[in-house]
């Protein structure tokens, strides 16, 4: 239940408040050499309290690895990595022992499981993707060698009512999206996006958000025509994420009110080779890759925990209003890019292994 | 590859063309009576040649059960079914086998496999949908025994620009849908599109469109935290179905722009029973059901067959056309809301199971 | 939980009497050319009727195959084929309705599902083997253009009291083991068999055996470290056939009185290739193949059916007795020597394909 | 590939001389108390240095669990587990890397991937059984509490020439078999057993030998009737354990020269239940439990590591000898005793979750 992906695995473990987490990534080629500066990097992408539009809790979260590796290079073993709870203020969450927020899974998991780790959300809480990264990073570094033109770029391209013009996605992909806090492309919008962020902040509020991910270097032919289609894999491993509401690729819920005379893509031969003249089907045709970009976008809802006073109920089914204290992001959806980024690394290298390539 | 689930597992088989398609569910609870009529009716809903608004190939989809089954009782082993082709008209394919169709799976496939059955689209032709049908009959029957309380309900909520009120959501999802051949519940809006795919197909052209499903009835506590969660599994399921573009659960892609404190859902007590005031979250939250009813929804592309002529290429790699000629929908969305239902309860029992209820 | 194989996956159905038998065999790979006299072949060793050793019972065993080939080369899609069951004398065993039969799985089923196929032993009967030999055949097609060089040789290896010199073992392989009905390589020891089969179904008795295998070309380096080893897949499979109780490989059992200066392999060098000067390993060393001949045994009970009085108690909870009456093997094992093959090579080729060949 | 197991599943990471080995516990149920005092004994049981007869290497075997408990209560969170390698002698091995042990993984590892962790055995080493302990010992305490009459036991039944008398299986069963340093149940026959591993290891040679496992108190109905069998589960499970030769249930191989007169066991009804006579089957019919005691046996070769010089090759393909130095247990089996129970209550909460029970 706590596995991911069919032939490349990853299981993860650990919960927001317990001595740490991590994952075994397992069915990684050997003969990859793990470059620690590149996983780092990933995590630091993803690590809150890097800019002022995210909380300021600050994790250190340093990757330990424990098996799988012989001097650097992977040897077929699983690949196991923790990374330690180190800056656990668990008494904040004391209070939230006895109640259920909100919009959070408190209520659900309760009911799942009939008991529950109140603190900082335990295994429902965002941290839960930090491992992700660190397999994400693994897998981005066994494309470097076995596929080395792959290119996988996420950005911001939606919070609250700003939002990128999808008709410049593909240019979009190509710029270096750390240079601003929101991780958008388009740096006008980003400022606003970023003020808005700061608003909702003083208004103890917060916003939803869109993110983007461009696939470039894939070759046609990856991919299974049912069931575990190229596109259904994305969409579960999106779905995954804390707070994703919605996946869609190519021209996704746009394609609902198009005509297939405006829909299809072409093809056409040039310079010997197969083209699409447009690109509607985000790259993947009938569950498997077709050569062309692979495209696709997840919405996410705004962050559950807001400082305003929600009604809500006690454990003990009294009715009660509870009001976010403490380091809490406005909008998660910065933080989203590199985990979409190291999820489609998964997917994909899952996929390609799959595909016996 | 072609196998949907955990603990209830639904593997397909079966081509357009070839002698038979069909499935094997495994792990489906003993002791459950077949009603063979429902099952029959559930095929004839997603059957072609049903109204003026789908293709005319007559199939008589007979389903014959080969397994798992005493006197219609079933005994815990695997319930294996099939139904024959029989209105086959290969030769209508012949000219495809060396040219790729825009938009269809022709080129991934070959790519991913080097070889290919052209007719009729082969593995890749909504004829798959068939026997998820017979496998979703027989998981909603098991329902009516375990769970006799649950309702699964999708209709047709938009086609082209054509689309429904989604305020009155949960309206909609008690109309007898089947009353128009669009399996639109807003009756003025169903003559709308109705009449549009009359003149679609006039145009030899088609349309997209969406699919909501609300289900009712489903207690709190089914689902798992992480990567296997309730909404990630829904959308693996519908991406599965031929021509899927997006997948969104709740306030969707609408959340992206949405705040916090309009977002969540607040709790109260009513009658001694939890009870969310609003259901943004579409009766899910961190993965698992929260006792509110599961909304979700599902675009559809426009059939890419189109009697159109298109660019597209030959196998040999030459330039050329092709325009689609004999039985074809314009339209696949009425089509596909007995698909939505029966993944809906095939993904539904599977966790059901797996949430050890 | 009816599924073999993790990316070559057989899902088997169907009971003794029902319909029909059959199965799905996913995973397989592109562009191997069926040979459906070879697998009829395969299906005919199997099937009961054929000498006068086996059981009376006159299937026509005839597949018919549904998917997954175009003008019969595998397309990548699943196989999925059928038997009917045409021979069926249900009644023959509306006594056994309400009885449970000794040493049979009635009275086990029974308390797992609550529901039991009482006919022929239903899901629990030999004749669930069938479908694995059409499979297997599959498979064996496969390594012909894979790995020509690869060679699966079952046998038996013991008969109640007569039992093969296994210091012959790799002499056994290369001997036409059809030319007898037992299926032992040392003629005269077959003869014997033969005459002790005879007397048991005077005697209204049975008797237990045992399957030697012997795989030769398989190349070193297929299998895997933990858990999935190539010797607990091979034991997981063989233990799945019908009255199967143990499995050992190389020395097995007897390893457990050997030294290690004994059963250790050594190593040289000899025309530049690694070789062993002996075979104690059988071919495994820490789950994966070493490049020598795999060598495994299987031991299977006597049949349970016998025309004995035996005690035993019925479904509302009496003592009664029972004899059987009707058509039984007094030795499954030579009918089980195609099957011990078939499952082989499903095995084989499955850790092939994992094993990334 | 390093996963056992279906809804209860267990992956394991590390290797003999890496950081830390591990593993992973999915699909536990939630609200078992962890009693950390008795996991503790049962790694212990497993440890290497416990007596004269096993090798000196003094590993502390502290295991730290990271996720999945709150205040020691399971929460349905994946409970994830290290034990850090502290006693490392790296450098005793740095001679065995350019050359493969005979009846080692060694050739074979890197015959699969290509690069191996020369290390103590790598991933191949026995330590990788420590995991396999703790995650056991969890399994265990779930039956306390879930039915709590059930009753694992294994024992030393055979070491080189000296073996127990199996008719006495049963009563073995109930003896505090750690009272000697074999686990022999046997007072007499472990003196001997104790005498011939210390000759052995003057000898500078090892010796196989047989565990037993009796389960008591399981009800019927607990397994699968195809491929997913009970026996099938456990056989894969235990020729997981390093060195393993061989599994047989009940009979196991001595059924092979059994009739079925003599094999089958009669049914009686005694006190309002049902009963066996007699328990050839060892517990388990048709892949299901039967309600009598499961008995299997699992074969041991001797410990390929020896003192003694012995031929080999080299990396690069020279021939050499190679004799162990350091430390090293002449016989494993009495150390498996607590790996076999700790697998057997793996299997069987995997199978009785997967029973619906």
């Amino acid at each position: 239940m706590n596995t991911l992906g069919q032939i490349l695995t990853l299981t993860t473990f650990g919960e927001s408040h317990g001595p740490a987490i991590g994952g075994v990534l397992d069915g990684f080629p050997a003969g990859i050499t793990v470059d620690t500066d590149y996983v780092r990097l990933c995590m630091q992408r993803r690590r809150p309290g890097q800019s002022t539009v995210t909380t300021g809790r600050q994790e250190k979260d340093e990757v330990e690895f424990l098996s799988g590796l012989l001097d650097g290079v992977s040897t077929g073993a699983p690949i196991a990595f923790i990374i330690r709870n180190n800056d656990q203020h668990s008494s904040d969450y004391d209070e939230l022992k006895d109640l259920f927020r909100p919009s959070h899974a408190d209520y659900a998991w309760e009911q799942r499981y009939g008991i529950r780790d109140w603190r900082g959300g335990g295994r429902s809480s965002a941290r839960v993707t930090a491992p992700i990264c660190v397999a994400g990073a693994l897998a981005a570094l066994a494309f470097r060698k076995l596929l080395p033109g792959l290119q996988i770029n996420a950005f911001t391209s939606q919070i609250g009512p700003y939002s990128t013009d999808s008709a410049k996605d593909m240019d979009y992909a190509d710029i270096a999206i750390d240079s601003n806090p929101v991780r958008c492309p388009d740096q006008e919008l980003a400022a606003k996006m970023e003020e808005y962020i700061h608003e909702l902040r003083k208004e103890k509020d917060s916003t939803g958000g869109c993110v983007t991910c461009i696939v470039r270097g894939l070759p046609a032919g990856i991919g299974n025509p049912v069931f575990d289609k190229l596109e259904a894999s994305l969409a579960k491993a999106m779905l995954g994420i804390n707070a994703a509401k919605g996946f869609e690729y190519g021209d996704g819920f746009q394609s609902a009110s198009q005509r297939g005379s405006e829909h299809n893509d072409a093809m056409r031969m040039e310079n010997g080779q197969v083209t699409m003249l447009s690109n509607h089907s985000g790259g993947i045709q009938g569950g498997i890759s077709n050569g062309q970009p692979i495209r696709f976008r997840v919405a996410f809802k705004p962050t559950p925990t807001i400082g305003q006073e929600q009604h809500t109920v006690t454990r003990s089914g009294e009715n009660t209003t509870v009001a976010a204290k403490g380091r809490h992001d406005p909008c998660v959806v910065p933080r989203a890019v590199p985990v979409v980024e190291a999820l489609t690394a998964l997917v994909l290298l899952d996929q390609w292994l799959a595909s016996g390539k």
